[in-house]
């Protein structure tokens, strides 16, 4: 059987553009994964690693008009979001040389022997060491950086750990063009090209997370076909690790008073973070609970006013397309649900943005309505009206994990008065990042960020964007007794490389 | 249906004791459940748990004679061991005090705006908080520092998650018995008893991990036991962090040169680690790679003298010692397998220590003798001969993850010369701790301990022993532009708990 061909499409037309290569059969995954393992010795050194991935950036700073080129025509993302994303992940990779030449993230901790603690404690000294190889998942609405050379990729590699990256069949001429340069940016520093696998196909997924040699994986994508890698690889004979970003619903609540002091510029604020990058993001706000009556009116119609001015956008694939319009008329369908905005077709290969509304008691409880309690990807987002606090509170209850919670409040609830602190409190334990009067699109690089969330937001307590995303690809190894001279050089009392550490219990910086 | 009773059991006879309790109702979990997540909220403040802490070590402390008895009568380990135990116990509870009261263990990361950054940095501020409740399930053979008030219940407390606890089979009594000195530690600072469960029953513990409320697990036993929670943890529509101790073979390499060096040291200090507590030590040195030829046989020769000496002993229960007898019969009957003192029946209640030697050869390659590469509950070891490095490299590259590896070094060899080097790289991806000259059993608690390993060894990269156990129970929360009257105090700028943190770049100690 010949192998299935992987085309580029252009998603303007839904035309093949190009056949870029052809789905890796089970020999050709396996292969893959030998020559990173193989590779795994040429990233053991700090030095070389951060080099390689500033090299690595470079290699992909110089091919800026290429790429985003590239980008362009399998996604239609646009020039002026794709040169921002490729800044965006030039400026993470070389975060992560930042770190990795910091040294912090090793955690090492040395304990001299210490007779008097019960049991006595010996001469044990801690630091971690990279997983192996780790299968990275890419995702379709970030083409750069949540791709080959995204987030996953960058701190897999900074952790020393190779990866062989599962392309996305929505940009996959874009991949092997990134897999090169990364390979380019390998081969300056002595590092092979397997450091940096790449397979095309469904199939050949599945198998990656299910190769013995495959020590983790990273994922972005839906629910579905996350949960089911979720599960191969904790059915593997020895589980591995899988850090997957599933799905998020993104709550905003809007207060009474809120909305009272602002309830225009909350309105286009969200109508902006809604349709940005055509609703194609993960931290889309996907329901807003905003309250009845005259402020909450005059929010609905800044929506209305906003989102009816917003062009006509093309999403990544077709079945994309095609998932939205089938997804936002269901939903619209829905009892007492209505759409101020419709959203939905927009034209042969487009959709237009649009919005509903919903009276927030239809929420309380389980019914059809948890429909609208689920991610709808592409521009669209749910209004749910609530009547007091009581009913805000009663659909916050029911929300599964996401990766955001918004709050915005009134000058005086930001002052700490009436609801501001409870409300904290309350979406706290619904989201991996709470934000107040702000939007939760756009997820900064920065190492106080967290990109995740209670499940299924994400499938572990890690986050995938932010400096500690490289804690996902280690393991601690403690040595006991080991002798100076065969103590790495990370261990040793005199500190050579001058790491942070925990020294007999005295943090040194 | 009536319950089930629960009897506490005499291993030194195999009679019951008395009835401590019934198993329980899916009910009963669930109401078990619940009430540790009503707790939830006494244990937020850290100076309340700190304290709350220092009180369950001195509580147990104030019953430690009582405390011993029923722990020996249960588990016949002698009061010199239990004593011991005990002590262990409460200076890990103390410890993670003084981890809370520290609080490093919040990964506190502060960014103040960046507008200069790509994207730009909004403020962003990230700590960690508690998962949940979390499912607690008991080993056999560390009665108190792997039981109710052992390391995973200290760990999670001390992060401020509630615990509820399915007591192991072995020791009903002392369970109950613990548990009512932690809640009495609990009712000094006002927390509800609820914040320490306890249930027993094998159905009550597969109905823990199923339990929607139950937001982690910590587990020490059996492959199969572990793996069967691990399976059901992971399958659950929400799936939570299961981090088991399963099983380990532990290593151990001895050099030729140090068999010359020192042959009859380390025949009699391994008799003595396989031995220690009648062989029941998760990390019991099972698998001696000793070279061939007459430094070799003089270690066997002290192996041989040291174990013969050894008395019979009593194993936690009737089902360890048939299996413990079964499994070394089985063993000792493969092909060139030989038995310098045979392993087995000790007498009616007892089993004797015994050790197996065999040709590395036979290891080399995947066969019947793989049963020699599991591991086999109890005191003893097998002796793998190899004739040269090639065959001892072959053994080791079959290995699964352990817990430890060992390896036993000439004095030169222990100065970076010879094999060294070469060795300490071989046996670090096998496992969690290295030890050089010494013997795996008795692990420190310690900042720098590692009590963890590849997969059996545990079923995550974390650790169940040393301060960053408590990792395993917090999740990341990011706050991004949220007024400073509406932060966490961990979280303000002016550090008004003097955390140590990440400030704006800058490791602050």
């Amino acid at each position: 059987m010949a192998a299935a061909p992987v085309w580029s499409v252009d998603p303007r037309t839904g035309k093949q553009r190009e056949q870029v290569a052809v789905e890796a059969s089970a020999e050709e995954v396996d292969q893959a994964v030998r020559a990173a393992h193989a590779a795994r010795g040429a990233l053991a050194d700090r030095t070389v690693r951060a080099a390689f991935l500033r090299s690595a950036a470079d290699w992909l700073d110089g091919a800026k008009d290429r790429l985003v080129e590239a980008a362009d025509a399998e996604t239609a993302l646009g020039p002026t979001r794709l040169i921002g994303e490729l800044a965006r992940t030039c400026y993470q990779l070389r975060a992560f040389a930042d770190i990795v030449a910091e040294g912090e993230y090793l955690g090492v901790i040395i304990n001299h022997p210490d007779a008097t603690a019960t049991p006595p404690i010996p001469d044990l000294r801690r630091y971690k060491v990279p997983l192996g190889v780790i299968a990275v998942y890419s995702a379709s609405n970030f083409p750069f950086a949540f791709s080959v050379a995204g987030g996953d990729t960058a701190s897999a590699l900074a952790a020393g750990c190779p990866v062989v990256v599962k392309a996305h069949p929505d940009h996959p001429a874009l991949s092997e063009l990134v897999a090169a340069l990364l390979r380019s940016a390998a081969a300056e520093h002595g590092i092979p090209e397997g450091v940096v696998g790449l397979v095309h196909g469904f199939d050949a997924g599945v198998e990656l997370v299910s190769h013995p040699l495959v020590a983790g994986a990273g994922f972005t994508g839906s629910v579905r076909g996350g949960r089911a890698l979720f599960d191969a690889a904790a059915a593997r004979p020895t589980p591995i690790p899988f850090h997957g970003e599933l799905g998020s619903l993104n709550p905003v609540v809007v207060t009474e008073a809120a909305a009272a002091e602002r309830a225009e510029q909350i309105g286009a604020g969200l109508a902006g973070s809604m349709t940005m990058g055509v609703g194609q993001f993960c931290v889309k706000p996907g329901l807003v609970l905003a309250p009845e009556g005259a402020a909450g009116d005059r929010l609905v119609k800044a929506l209305t006013d906003a989102v009816s001015n917003t062009e006509a956008g093309v999403l990544l694939d077709h079945r994309m397309r095609e998932n939205f319009i089938a997804g936002v008329a269901e939903r619209a369908a829905l009892p007492d649900v209505e759409a101020p905005v419709t959203p939905g077709n927009g034209g042969e290969h487009t959709v237009a943005a649009g919005f509903l509304t919903v009276p927030a008691t239809r929420l309380a409880a389980s019914g059809a309505h948890d429909l609208l309690l689920e991610e709808c990807f592409g521009p669209v987002t749910v209004l749910a009206r609530y009547a007091d606090d009581a009913e805000a509170t009663a659909v916050l209850s029911r929300l599964p994990g996401n990766l955001t919670a918004t709050v915005h409040l009134s000058a005086d609830e930001a002052a700490g008065e009436g609801h501001g602190p409870a409300l904290i409190a309350e979406v706290t334990p619904l989201a991996g990042r709470v934000l107040v009067d702000g939007w939760p699109t756009g997820v900064a690089v920065a190492p106080a960020q967290h990109h995740g969330g209670p499940y299924p937001a994400t499938t572990s307590t890690s986050t995938s964007v932010g400096g500690t995303a490289i804690e996902r690809w280690l393991r601690p190894v403690a040595y006991q007794g080991v002798p100076e001279a065969l103590l790495p050089p990370e261990l040793r009392d005199d500190n050579p490389l001058g790491l942070p550490r925990r020294f007999n219990g005295r943090l040194e910086r």
